[in-house]
This record gives structure tokens, C-alpha cells and sequence, in this order.
């Protein structure tokens, strides 16, 4: 493993939710032309964020310059480290998600120093986040969260269904029948949770139909009455009793170019 | 002209750039399934900025609550309008442009109130923004800056060509003739210059071949002569000697459904 850490001293925002809970956020990445851009965003978002610790794991042999120098300037504590996809993984980001696993668990001492509690998340590079994702969310779970994703699977919105305050079903257009329907960026879970499992996203997911998330919450032993719904309150925010969506799974327009044929004059370009 | 405007007092970053200088940023935006995402993307950079003042104007004929719910949370000082887009006027963005400029000429005395120096940059609101761009390009600009910009027009990057700190020509794939062949993205101009000048987007733009950049800048009564190329440094800042992108054309993927056929589940969806 190849590895890089950086603990800056600078926040943001602070006076959100419980002051003893860390989030812990884990990002897989790889080289594309709108890498870099991605990356800004979202460190740029998680900037804001006390008491948060950022994983990125590169899928390559090495880390990359830019990237660590990204994340430098960033602000955020965070961990960076690289472990290209094995044989046998079918998706971008499986491998990378399992190896940010086994790190928390060979080192949750040192990352959870000071904190009475820590909450998983795992965030991917492209999509966008309300900065209430992380202070009104994520910083309040115990066990294991859940709330609504916009954008995602080609409807506007997959939500869980909930009842007086209990998951009781799914809203989502792909594949129903999984018992946690849910986008990987709709829940988050107590790190606890994973220190007292194996639970990982492994090489398949039968039971998922091709998306892990649902086997990685099954393997930590959760029903989907375990989870704690947010966003469902009976008072909503907006004057037009419209529910907000705090995170939505958008996709940048790849951008593709003959490296060979192209002058970059000079410019970094992945 | 519908208005709305909140000035809320902290600021994140100090100490860069010159203090008496003022960023006016212009984005203008309209309704689309993906926007919410967007902009609260562009707020997440905007709020770093201190001395930054945002004017977002809607194409539409009424503000959007949503949108100003988003703004008000930003911390960022913004003047928010709604002018729908006048037959006659080709594209999106034109028209609310010349909008906004027609604003900060009428009330330029109130809006630089306590600084010696405004700067005018039009950010689109799905671009991807280095926070780097604003503290140290756009807030050191006396009269007209340039610079590159990653993922424009089908190429990776495109850029001023300087020699000596002087531009003397365009790197572009499209239309290179332009006597400015500068993306929206790549430049931001002094208040004084668009105070002193009757420059707009207007309806069209023959000399831009359909780009209003070179029409807008051309009318601000400059040469490419008068430009500050920034980013152009012989010492690069990376230690692979490559120079840094620090704005980025980004696109989301548009995400399109039938209003009437899907359930948003009471959650807000544009």
C-alpha cells in the first residue's frame, strides 16, 4: 500500500450536531479527464466539515501528484492511498471501498482518537452534496442512517418509505426487491457497525442484483427496521411543504481526447 | 424585475489578494432537473470567498423559492433577480447577463460601496472551480485577466498563448480566429471597464461567430495587449512542471423524466 496522511488544524463550521462524533468519508477515484475537476468539488464541499476525515483510495499502482497535492490544499484531514482493482472485482470502486474497510479496522485506534463515535460514509468523487448532508445527517446517526437520493438510476428521486419515523419499504425504479434498496450515497453507518463485522463488498453481490450496498448493510446485521430515517420530518423547511434532497448522484459529461494528438501546452490533464 | 438580496457577515478565508479588492461573480441559471445540484456545487466554492458578492439571475419571470432558500444558507452576499429571456436573444445566458450588467451600472455606488476595486467574473453554475481561482487570479486583476481553462469545446484545455507576460494569441480547437477566442470561463474584467462602457452580450455576435466573449471584451475597448495572462508563472507550482487548470467547463449530465408520470415521494424536484 502506498500512503499518505495529512492533518491540518482549520474548520469551518462548527456548533453542528454532536461534537463527539467524527465522520469518516471514503472516496474511491481514478485517472479520467474530469477527475481534478470532480475531486475540487467535493473537497471544496468537505472543506466546510469539522471533525471529518476524508479516505481516498486511487485504483492504480501510485498515488498521483495532483491528487495529493489537492488534498493538501484542502484543508481536510484525510488518508490517501492506492490499490488497483484486483481480478475478480466487476465495478470501479468495490476493491477500493473494501480496502478503506480493512484500514479502519487495522487502525480504528489511532483514527477514532478523541472521538466518542465515528459514522461511515462513502461518497463518490462526481456527485453533489449540501453541506446539511454532513451537519444535520450524517453527524446525528447512531446505527445506521438513510434519506433520500436525487438524480439516481435515471429516476429524480429514490427514497426509502417510511412511517412514524420507520423504514417500511423502498421508492426506487431499479430492482425493488433488494432488501436495502438504497443508493451507495444514501445511508451511512456507525463505524461500530463495521468493527464488529466482516462486512465488505466483496467480489459479487447475488443477492443485489449487481449493486453491493445492499449485501454490505445485510452482512453488518441490519434490518431495515434498525434504520434511521432523515429528511422525513412532519415539519418541512419549505414554505411549499416540499421535502429537500441533500445529495444528489450526478454524473459529470465524460470528456474524452487522443492524448497523443492533443498539445495540453503545458497544462496538467489526466 | 423581481430582487432579493441578504448580506450575512462571515467569511471564511482571510488574507488573500488584496482586501480592497471585490469579487462580483455573475451566474447566470435556469430551471433543469440537475440545477439544485449544481448550484448548491458553486454555493459549496462561493462561501469560501470573502469579499465576494453573487448576482444570480433566473431565466424566468419569478424567482424561485428553492433557489433563494439555497442562497440565503450560502453565508455568500447575493442579489438575485428573475428576467426571462426576451425573443430576439439566442441563448441562455445572454440575456441575463446583459441583465446583470445593466444592474451593476445602476447601482455601482451601492454595490463597491467600501472597496477600491470590483472585479466581474461570469461563472456558469456547473462549472468546477478552483477556490485558488478567486483568491489568487480574479482578486489580483487591475483591468482584464486571462487564463486557461480545462475541458472546453471537445479538447481538454484551451488557453491564451503568452510570451514575456504577454498574450499574443489563442490555443482554441474552435473558431481561433476570434480576436479574444476566450471562454466565459477564462477571464474576469474590472468594474471601471464595464462602468466606462456601453459593453454587452446583446442579440447576436457576428465578429464571435456565435460566441459573445470576443464581442463583450472587444467592446470593453481592449486589445489583447491590455490582458493580465494569469497562471503563466516560470516557476510551476507542480514538481512534474506542469501548470494548473483552476476552472474547469464542466457539464452534468442532464437528467430528463416525464413530471407527469413519476412520483417524487414530496421531495423537491426541479
Amino acid at each position: 500500500m502506498i500512503f499518505s496522511y495529512n492533518s491540518p488544524s482549520t474548520s469551518y463550521l462548527t456548533g453542528y450536531g454532536s461534537p463527539n462524533t467524527q465522520i469518516i468519508v471514503i472516496t474511491p477515484t481514478y485517472r479520467r479527464a474530469t477527475r481534478l475537476a470532480d475531486m475540487t468539488r467535493l473537497s471544496n464541499t468537505l472543506r466546510f466539515i469539522p471533525d471529518l476525515i476524508w479516505v481516498v483510495i486511487e485504483d492504480g499502482n501510485l498515488l498521483v501528484d495532483v491528487v495529493s497535492k489537492l488534498l493538501d490544499r484542502s484543508n481536510v484531514t484525510y488518508y490517501y492511498m492506492a490499490y488497483k482493482t484486483k481480478p475478480g472485482y466487476p465495478k470501479r470502486g468495490w476493491y477500493q471501498r473494501d480496502m478503506a474497510l480493512e484500514f479502519l479496522r487495522k487502525n480504528a485506534a489511532q483514527i477514532t482518537n478523541g472521538y466518542q463515535h465515528s459514522v461511515v460514509y462513502f461518497a463518490d468523487d462526481d456527485n453533489s452534496y449540501d453541506v446539511r448532508l454532513f451537519t444535520d445527517y450524517l453527524r446525528n446517526i447512531h446505527r445506521a442512517g438513510v434519506w433520500a437520493v436525487g438524480l439516481v438510476g435515471g429516476a429524480p428521486v429514490e427514497s426509502p418509505v417510511v412511517q412514524n419515523n420507520t423504514v417500511i419499504g423502498w421508492h426506487v425504479k431499479w430492482n425493488p426487491k433488494r432488501r436495502f434498496a438504497t443508493d451507495m450515497a444514501g445511508f451511512a453507518v456507525s463505524l461500530n457497525l463495521i468493527l464488529n463485522s466482516n462486512a465488505k463488498f466483496g467480489t459479487d453481490c447475488k443477492r443485489g442484483a449487481g449493486a453491493p450496498e445492499t449485501c454490505f448493510l445485510e452482512d453488518l446485521g441490519l434490518t431495515i427496521y434498525d434504520l434511521e430515517p432523515f429528511g422525513f420530518d412532519d415539519q418541512p423547511t419549505l414554505s411549499n411543504k416540499k421535502k429537500e434532497l441533500l445529495v444528489w448522484h450526478t454524473k459529470t459529461v465524460p470528456v474524452k481526447f487522443n492524448k497523443t494528438k492533443v498539445d495540453f501546452m503545458g497544462f496538467m490533464v489526466e
